[in-house]
């Protein structure tokens, strides 16, 4: 091979879940949700190299729109030199961000962010491929200078500099090892938003939150904001099924004004809800804000649907949240958590990231894991949502022990869907939209030579 | 023709224009702008029906993703009953916005959300055309409880309620006639951008400068952000160039973090500037509110870029701003902006409309003229933007006399290309960018029977 390895794969595929079938995913914003991702594939002329897999989640129709903006970005892929890609990922992820004819599209939000997130996920899958370390190991053994230096500090500046994030990470080096080595024993505490989606039945409610209590977990969810008696009755029902210890917190999807938030609030409150999530609009700061203050001290959380790190450190600077909720794939991926992963270290508040969909719980793991080992150091108050949804389609899925996460071990970012499972899913030419075989899905999928693994 | 009339024509055209081979509209932040717009043609079965226009403004590479985003739509108005959907805009607009699979790709944010723009404005000009109406006149002869039915006040009720907003356009019913007749007379105040784009010469830039006071423009502004001696240098030239009673406002395009914006700005300050636009992330409702709170009495505009009704909330909640500008096109067309006037109005901070782009001007217009006449009902420190760029391609120009913007008197929101133009620059096969003769587009592109107007 002449000159250096290069970029020459960037393989979109708009694959779909049917999750609306069966009401698995449904809340009070979102009734009938089919878990979809715009998938991306990278791969280089090295026929040695692994593929970089990563995806932007949605939930149906317009998974296509995502798709056509991941593919804006190809570019500034192919054939560049994947060293140099993937060597200064700080300013690989500024080459998506800052280009300034696509960054009118946000800026710095919604579909065409997510895209960014898309790419800089899969080039994190592969370099920790390549690497031979799962992506929390290989976040968790860099310097806190290489860490510092993946971050876009612009617009942060009033509330977090890179001195701040270096005298972070520098005070978390010391017990790396420790914590490593009790990550891989013990794993990261999760919760489960099983039981409580708004679809379920009262007697599938209560049978779903005892089973997660006899798996070990130590925390559930309920979607509430439909209807505020159901929501009292199906607290009340939950509570008495997974008794006073186990912590319940409930999830109103952006249901509420400011207003009604404090009232709907109120009269959960009596059955104690862990914390809160999403009252309002995720845009509003001051909203959020103005519901924490009414309803102390009833936890709020928010963060999932924030679309980058300057609505973090808004809603931090205001106070807005005791719990902050990152999202693998709706910033703009790995570099830009690290940022909001440091934001919150500054403040002191915790990280309980949001997952479920597709493959997000398999993303976020990794996320809090480097947390623990190289930033905050501590799991308190801290847990990764854990939805069972999919996991069967991934090539190397999530495993939970007593309610825990167990560390990834294999290289990567578990960002892989089985090969199979993204020719079946393929819309809306895959056998699960179109009830017919697999074949050759449309020009936006792959080729045939590529079907095999 | 059996049954109602029904849309049967939804047809969208990548369109750009080569406006980096000039350096127009150039700044700090987007140094090589292709102008474009992801345009939108509705029709329907009555061949004696007028066309809606409407269109998503973007500045180059991702207009096809733009495209893709109004095509998601699609299945939201083709075959809907035409008196029913234009008939109540309100729901209409709910069944936009609302989808709840699309809603995941913003919420109310990014691409998807000025996809919902370009329909919705494409409806309003539909709707004005058939009424025999400008838009603005349209809107003025709606009746209080017409106009706050085109609101979605979701998110808004802690700031503005319906009965707020009726409350403000009931004590303007009095003078509506009489402001009618008075701005068909004068005509609206403008401000001109022209001579301060960052790319241009010193010399230019002054001899443009008095072009423009000597055209009856008493506002102009300049691009600020790249370097600040040489905007001092660029300040001051302007400044004797149009002397001391002309309005100079300069424009960073979110170019700083906070603590850089506040030196700055006082390195500025003593040239007297109107106002200081986008100094910082336009997501940084607080960052403004700190800088305002640090340079006053400068005054500091924003919200061209701010991306829905709950960031416009905020920014005046919080104190960040003294000039409102709303865009056509970035927030959910005409009725995201109703209810941003009415928030502005309820605050008393007067709204100046960011234009320029491809047809931004033709469209704002309507927007301020309908303050004028039906809303806050003065023009007392209100300007609208004006670029002279590409107005030569709308069917319906804005026409300027003496610094003011002329009252449409056409029917429809102004918002019609010309079709010889729209072919032209279709991307990639137009002429304009193919150096060939006009030929039939790409499949996203008109059909040859649709060429001839």
């Amino acid at each position: 091979m002449a000159g250096p390895e290069r970029f020459t794969r960037f393989e979109t595929l708009d694959v779909r879940f049917p999750t609306s079938r069966h009401l698995d995913g449904s809340d009070a914003m979102n009734p009938d949700p089919d878990y979809s991702a715009a998938y991306l594939v990278l791969g280089t002329d090295d026929p040695r190299s692994p593929e970089g897999h990563g995806f932007a989640f949605t939930i149906g129709r317009g998974n296509d729109v995502q798709v056509a903006a991941i593919k804006a970005l190809a570019g500034h892929v192919l054939g560049r030199d994947v060293e140099e890609v993937l060597g200064d990922m700080g300013a690989t992820w500024r080459s998506f961000a800052d280009d300034s004819q696509l960054r009118w599209l946000g800026p710095e939000k919604g579909v065409m962010h997510m895209a960014v997130s898309a790419v800089v996920n899969a080039l994190w899958d592969l370099k920790a491929k390549r690497a031979g370390l799962p992506l929390w190991d290989l976040l968790s053994r860099m310097s806190p200078e290489e860490l510092v230096a993946l971050v876009d500090f612009r617009y942060l500046t009033d509330a977090l500099t890179p001195e701040d994030a270096l005298e972070l990470l520098r005070a978390a080096v010391p017990g790396r090892a420790r914590r490593r080595a009790e990550l891989l024993r013990e794993g990261y505490p999760a919760y489960t938003t099983t039981p409580g989606w708004l679809g379920y039945s009262d007697e599938k409610l209560v049978r779903l939150a005892r089973e997660a209590v006899a798996q070990g977990f130590r925390q559930i969810k309920l979607k509430v904001g439909a209807d505020v008696d159901d929501d009292v009755r199906r607290m009340r029902l939950a509570r008495a099924a997974v008794g006073p210890d186990v912590r319940i917190a409930v999830d109103a999807n952006q249901r509420w004004d400011v207003g009604p938030a404090v009232e709907w609030i109120r009269a959960l409150a009596p059955h104690d809800p862990w914390w809160v999530e999403e009252p309002t609009s995720p845009d509003d700061v001051l909203g959020h804000a103005a519901i924490r203050r009414a309803v102390a001290p009833v936890k709020i959380a928010t963060g999932e649907h924030a679309h980058n790190r300057v609505v973090f450190k808004q809603l931090l600077q205001a106070g807005s949240l005791d719990v902050v909720q990152i999202d693998a794939a709706r910033v703009a991926g790995v570099n830009e958590n690290v940022a909001i992963l440091l934001l919150a270290a500054k403040f002191g508040v915790p990280v309980c990231p949001h997952a479920g969909g597709v493959g997000l719980c398999e993303l976020v793991q990794h996320l809090s894991m480097f947390d623990f080992v190289a930033l905050t150091g501590t799991t308190e108050d801290r847990v990764v949502e854990h939805v069972d949804h999919l996991h069967e389609h991934f090539v190397d899925p999530v495993r939970l022990s007593r309610g825990n996460y167990l560390a990834p071990t294999a290289p990567g970012y578990s960002a892989e869907i089985r090969r199979e499972s993204l020719l079946r899913h393929v819309f809306p030419g895959g056998a699960e939209w179109a009830g017919v075989p697999v074949a050759v899905p449309s020009p936006a999928g792959p080729h045939a030579e590529e079907v095999a693994r």
